[in-house]
């Protein structure tokens, strides 16, 4: 028996896959803009450098089955969080995973599929910081923290035009997941390294893009924006150190939401000199959608990749 | 970095489940009887201390899939073999899986379940003696190997009545998967501790239960039976020291298709009190289906539950 104890955990030490991977956590409640930021840092880097899987597939009932229980699918009693834990270790690890299937569109649980793991890693979701295990797992963590009314917006926005529902329907579902919001997702807040909201500004153009707030903690080495940003880049954004809710030291990012692209450019560059890496800023950062850009989304974007490539160099 | 490699190995290392399990593997060719022999040793525990899973489960492709691959699900590459390795490795040291799903009877994948592992844990399948790794994950290793036309008569038998094939697709089936049983299935005869051969006997009532010989390999502590077993048991069975195909030596227990119960039972007393344990032989061994008993089968089964229980007391 020893001798089986000691094979396995041989082969677990040394891994036989590609290496251990960069890995990003995103975090936050639905429709808190997941997808969106995810996608940009996706293809920035392409589908043979990262990879990014989200962990509200890990649902243990299908949409039929939740009808008759207690709690929504933010409660981590409606998913696998075990498993979670535990596929979130195999890649941090380099190993590969058969990942579950949740089908939003029909709210079916189907066939799994193969996940291996690339250089890096974006695992998003409603629970990616719930436990202590899980976080472990990661190199950098995000949680997404727009305010209420604009996180509604855009789940009925959403949920109404791609999955189905009607309007009075998806209220109806946040006031049955608000107690829920507040117990599991939200504390994920005070876990991530980088809180970011985007947010309206009162009384400006509803179609402008929304302004973005980063807060960075000390708890991993930020690009030196103190001395990066000058006078020059007043009009596009700003730094302010602060007190968290907790009353916590924080670095808050103020970027504006009419930021010009030449001077958050100027900024990009010198945050990206600051890695040293052989590679230029990637031009997809701040795609909102086809044609539409959002400078704010941007430099939260080449930020989040600043702390991947970060990660991987200092290995 | 090395912090979080350190946190996760010390995670694995200690484990958090109910403490590691005694793996037994049943592998074999396609209707060799894995799950006949299966169904008695889980039924014998109940289903509370022992559970049991079908690596053919892990089929990389379903039916629809497979009709334009050059290969059958015989083939390695038909299967996640390496997700597979991963799975019987978590079950080894005590962590749940979600198991994928292969549907029999439509040739579908399916939503994946949740398999936590119990005292003992039974791995049947087609390739769960494939490789090393998946090797090292357990106590005992046994490969069925009734002879050929006994497999094609029990594959007709079932895939006729139970998986809506007919007798001619079986057989078309069968001859196009010989090579890879050749080179796949068959190798794991040689890696088991136990190999088992259910046979007729020429000229006998074909409706009479199988014999059996088990190959009873030097790799594992089998029960003392060259000194159980006396004059008084020839009638039933006998043991016979030989060489295998490959000239390495082994024992050869012979159970014969007519032993009478009153002998085999004096056996199975005398098996199991080497044991030393504080439990009944179990009742339930022999049963091939509902009313139907076979004294070969059940020696088998109980040598088997045999070496379940050493596996666990000797730990």
């Amino acid at each position: 028996m020893p001798d089986k104890q000691v094979n396995l955990q041989r082969a677990w030490r040394n891994g036989d896959g590609p290496g251990r991977p960069i890995m990003l956590a995103i975090a936050g409640d639905s429709a808190a803009g997941k997808t969106t930021i995810t996608k940009g840092l996706v293809d920035s880097l392409g589908a043979d450098r990262i990879t990014s899987i989200c962990v509200d597939d890990y649902h243990r009932y299908d949409r039929t089955e939740r009808k008759n229980l207690p709690f929504t699918p933010l409660h981590p009693d409606c998913n696998y969080v075990e498993i979670m834990e535990q596929h979130l270790q195999l890649l941090a690890l380099g190993h590969p995973i058969l990942k579950p299937v949740y089908n939003h569109k029909d709210g079916t649980l189907g066939r799994p599929v193969l996940i291996e793991p690339r250089e890096y890693v974006i695992i998003e979701g409603l629970l990616p910081l719930y436990s202590k295990l899980a976080r472990a797992c990661f190199d950098a963590t995000v949680y997404l923290d727009p305010p209420e009314p604009v996180r509604y917006e855009w789940k009925i926005k959403r949920d109404v035009s791609k999955r189905g529902y009607t309007e009075e329907a998806v209220l109806a579902d946040l006031e049955k997941r608000e107690p829920e919001s507040a117990q599991f997702i939200r504390p994920q807040r005070s876990q991530a390294d980088i809180v970011i909201r985007f947010d309206k500004i009162e009384g400006r153009d509803p179609d402008e893009p929304l302004s973005a707030t980063l807060l960075l903690r000390p708890t991993i080495s930020h690009p030196d924006l103190a001395n990066i940003l000058t006078d020059d880049h007043r009009e596009a954004m700003h730094l302010k150190l602060t007190r968290d809710d907790d009353g916590k030291p924080v670095d808050a990012l103020h970027i504006h939401s009419y930021a010009p692209r030449e001077i958050t450019k100027d900024v990009e560059q010198q945050i990206w000199k600051e890695l040293g890496v052989d590679e230029e800023v990637p031009e997809s950062l701040g795609t909102i959608e086809a044609g539409k850009r959002s400078e704010p989304l941007a430099i939260a974007q080449l930020i989040l990749l600043y702390h991947m490539f970060q990660a991987k160099h200092s290995k």
